[in-house]
């Protein structure tokens, strides 16, 4: 006689009354679910066990390439925007481009060292919403919270965007598939995070390095150029198409212009996020990667802009050329491999920053899943320990976004940095409070929330810009939705709040008490099921009711006759229906029973017939599926499915 | 204190254990509920209860009207599609109009002939469905059922489309709109037979008469102005296209003009598929009436063929006029009284003939449902007791006809009549059987079944003429369909009867059988929901196992300490998934438990939570639903809802 262990092939024996599943439980059964089962392998990779999550911690250098590139990416078209809201006032307006990306470094210089403070106060993790949430209170985390959902959006949408761009420029034929390709990308990106990608720091820092080689080999040879006098003359896009002066030179148009540049400030904030995957002395690290970060972008920034300025390149309104594209070709020739180099890396970037995004919008939802102020889904974690719910949700609100926008970066500008601009002030305004509820045990209180001060009061001043300036432009669209989704956000978090305090456990500890239910059992014919259902309810209780429902009163003789041959000890109620209905005079067969004499619960049971090949189900009647409809919505009323499966006894 | 007598709003108490429904207990709860309702019963009208059931019988006059208006009103449109056939040789051609028609009346004369003895050998209803069945077996029975079922959505659509035509030809305007028209007629004769329109055979008789005493109206005077040599000249339709030989005189062309005038014979087995509705002597009546109609379509029919040919009408290639209304208008002028009389009275007669299959398509597929040849739905009688599924089919098959063949009766003409000279064949064939067993018992049997024979002849030529003829032009399409229905019909019959073998009462009569049962809860959390369905379960069986999910062992610690203070006496077991997974490994314990311990059925108890607003299901996992549905395909496992309802305790 052989031992059988049916427990030993699927699960393990950690203590009494503790075991744990093997990967074998969750192989699919059918031949569809394993060809299934293996194109989802195929394409998000092998399962992950919650305990083998990977802690990889990276210094500044990988630190920079994973954090800073979101950030750093912008260079690649800051400069470009600006110069286009300022063409609305004829090329002579360009002059301005300088002064504004110096006015918007500044404001880079002051958010950076702000944020200083925020990633030594929070190492675990500093994110607008956590801070705005611990020191501001609820309503204010939310508000940070939906600014950043937006903005996360956003920067997947104009990231990409901005990257199709810089390839189109390079390959002119693939400018009319823009949209696609764009989709395409977000598509790439969303199957490889739910592979997981985010931790390959290694395959961030390639493209963010060759970047950066690339372009400051680009601006120190434009420099050269400049400084021995020797720039070459602007060669225009091929389909010059003249932008025309259509307004004034307006204060209205100068602040447009430092709105758009003003998303260079964007991905500032993933730093401070992301502080505990730097290596130990995490803070320190992290701090580091800032300064480095607001040194690489400024610089990037202002060469740029100087050069633009200096070649006299004029964007093109077409959208068909980036300005970075411009100035490479005039400075080294067009399709040259410099050429291609600055295009594709930029590409890359850009597509490594919309990834950041990736990163950052599932945990933050993730984050308020678990704070229940979104559903819980957004906080389970996939096959491969992603947040599946977030990515998904990003991936389709971006391709929205890119297929409404056509795929134009300069349509989508005016909807961005909006929200990273609230999610900043409130930040900023929180390590204020945070200061001044630490005044007694930390020293210089005092001169730590004046900093943070200064840069709330900065990146307020930069909202208030871009919601006026931009607000006919588009900004208004995310101004709407913002409120919207804070109302949301806090009914959910009502919806959930409320439930707790129902839900809770009503009676007093130690014992389950006794309840007693009504057993009824619907009976329509004398088969096969029915009996096994009436089999069951009669071992679970003595008091069993059946009841047949008809309008024939020939079958009713029919019916109370094999019953007396099958029904065994239980009690038969017959109820004629003169109009037909089945599920009607159940019901009310079942309040009156209730009325007449209550019970803790009424207990329906119901005779469930499965057939072999589900089209069958069409051959038999909905009535039993209405009726389980019906009863679900009954008040102390519990349904028990006994199924009987044709051809398994 | 006052008596409580809940039973007492909602039922009526006819014996012990024997309880008649009210109508109160259909009264939908809900607001939205009562306005459907309330449109229900505008549309529909009140509910009538199964006893009421009007069981109206009719004399000869209004069985006239009720029964041979669908043959009679071929008279609209048989000798139009003759000569449109014809029209193909050349106007000359059309000499062949009155040959054809008098061969056509010929066996007409045979077929109703034969019929008075299949009205006497079935005076409870002698369908050709049932005579094949009864003497000839299933598959025939099937054939002439599957046979009848096509004709009767093409008498539908011919009428239809032929009734249209009649009004198009006095209000030109609505031509185009005559798929939108046909359509509409369709959906009203639909909701009419909801209503139960069948039974008012007053409604009928009108039309019926006012057409016949018309139509003889106008032959008589056409035929006196012949008589006379005053036949007025030939009037042509406004827009004569004028119709080009396109082909030669073969016999496939004579034969294709018999085919498409064979029409003239469809409508008549309503007479007998209608005894039973007859006052007494019912066969006797039901044989005048068919005899009569015979002489009445008959008649009518060489008279306009008649006409037609001495005035020398050509049907109009448009369809914009048809034939009768030309000979009309040549005859008394076009838009005269007289001639907006016979025009509409045909196409009121014409949706009376609609009607007629409205009443035997549901019948018939109420006969093949309570036989299990089709799906039960088909025999269930809706809340004005009609067959509402086959109402419902009816006009949807029906509609999709017109609108694919764009409302046009020569385009459908082919696709009619095949199917009406199987089911005679097959019903003839049928009755020289039935002669043939009765031979000992029924004197002069051998000449009623010749006279039998002879129609199974004729009518079995005219379905091979028709099959041939006319098969290239959309007869194959009919011929097609048939066989796929009754492949269909016989694979749910056999699922049925395999299905009534497997059903069968498993167990020896007079006892239930005791069940032993495995109650498992799936605790997600220590709620009220999840306490309530462990208290449930407790009651139902000493052995209740609680198994917890989860992949977090932090959380494990949690539920255990709080198992100690509210389990109870219910066991738990943790179930670690490091997959994070949650139904799988439920399953897989449920399967190695069994194979460990085998036991009649697993229950499985899932604590449910019904929250108070549908869109707040949203916000909660669907993970019990996935759950529910994997359990239901898991054979001996009970499921049993024990729901939670949030603010009623």
């Amino acid at each position: 006689m052989s031992v059988v262990q049916p427990f030993a092939a699927t699960f393990r024996r950690e203590a009494p009354g503790h075991l744990v599943a093997s990967e074998v439980v969750l192989q699919p059964s059918g031949a569809a679910g394993r060809v299934l089962e293996r194109v989802r392998r195929a394409f998000i990779g092998r399962r992950i066990a919650s305990a083998h999550e990977l802690q990889e911690r990276i210094g500044p250098v990988k630190g920079l390439a994973v954090f800073a590139s979101d950030n750093i990416s912008s260079s690649a078209y800051a400069s470009e925007e600006i110069m286009r809201v300022l063409m609305a006032a004829g090329a002579g307006a360009l002059a301005l481009t300088m002064p504004l990306t110096i006015a918007i470094v500044v404001v880079l210089a002051i958010v950076v060292i702000s944020y200083q403070q925020t990633i030594r106060a929070y190492p675990s993790g500093g994110g607008s919403y956590i801070v705005a949430n611990d020191n501001l209170g609820r309503l204010p985390g939310l508000v940070a919270a939906a600014a950043l959902l937006t903005d996360y959006v956003l920067t997947v949408a104009v990231s990409i965007a901005a990257g199709v761009a810089a390839l189109t420029s390079i390959v002119p034929g693939l400018f009319d598939l823009r949209v696609a390709i764009g989709v395409g990308f977000v598509v790439a990106l969303c199957l490889g995070n739910l592979r997981g990608i985010r931790e390959s720091a290694n395959l961030f820092a390639i493209p963010t390095y060759v970047y950066l080689v690339a372009i400051y080999g680009l601006l120190a040879f434009g420099l050269l150029r400049f400084a021995t006098g020797t720039l070459p003359s602007y060669v225009p896009p091929p389909n010059p198409l003249a932008g025309e002066a259509t307004m004034g030179l307006s204060v209205l148009l100068v602040l447009r212009a430092f709105a758009s540049g003003s998303v260079a400030l964007t991905g500032t904030e993933a730093v401070a996020n992301g502080v505990p995957a730097f290596s130990p002395p995490e803070s320190r690290h992290a701090g580091m990667v800032l300064i480095m970060m607001g040194i690489f972008f400024g610089s990037i920034f202002l060469g740029i802009s100087f050069l633009a300025a200096q070649i006299g390149v004029v964007p093109d309104p077409s959208e068909q050329e980036t300005v970075i594209s411009q100035i490479t070709r005039t400075l080294v020739g067009a399709g040259t491999p410099y050429h291609v180099l600055i295009q594709v890396s930029t590409a890359l970037l850009l597509v490594l920053a919309a990834n950041t995004a990736f990163a950052d919008f599932p945990r933050l939802s993730s984050i308020l899943g678990r704070d229940q102020w979104m559903p819980r889904q957004f906080a389970f974690r996939g096959d491969r320990l992603a947040f599946s719910t977030g990515i998904v949700v990003l991936s389709v609100l971006a391709s929205v976004l890119i297929v409404a926008f056509g795929g134009s970066v300069t349509n989508l500008i005016p909807l961005y940095t909006v929200g990273v601009f609230v999610a900043f002030t409130l930040s900023q305004s929180g390590m204020v409070r945070h200061w001044w509820r630490l005044r007694d045990a930390q020293a210089g209180w005092r001169w730590r929330a004046a900093l943070n001060g200064a840069g709330a009061l900065a990146t307020a001043s930069v909202a208030i810009i871009v919601g006026i300036a931009k607000f006919a432009l588009g900004a208004w669209i995310i101004l709407v939705l913002i409120p919207l989704l804070i109302a949301l956000m806090w009914a959910i978090g009502r919806h959930y709040a409320h439930l707790e305090k129902e839900l809770a456990t009503p009676w007093a500890p130690g014992t389950l008490p006794a309840r007693r239910t009504r057993v009824v059992v619907p009976v329509s014919r004398m088969d096969r099921p029915t009996l096994e259902a009436l089999a069951y309810a009669h071992s679970l209780s003595d008091d069993v009711t059946a009841v047949h429902v008809t309008d024939d009163r020939d079958e009713l003789a029919r019916i109370q006759e094999r019953w007396e041959t099958w029904g065994g000890p239980v009690r038969l109620v017959i109820l004629e229906s003169p109009y037909r209905a089945l599920v009607a005079p159940l019901l009310a067969y079942l309040d009156a029973s209730e009325a007449l004499e209550p019970a803790d619960s009424t207990t329906v049971v119901l005779p469930e017939f499965v057939p072999r090949h589900s089209w069958e189900y069409l051959l038999h009647n909905q009535t039993a599926l209405r009726l389980k409809l019906r009863l679900f919505f009954r008040p102390r009323t519990v349904v028990v499915d006994v199924p009987y499966h044709v051809g398994i006894t």
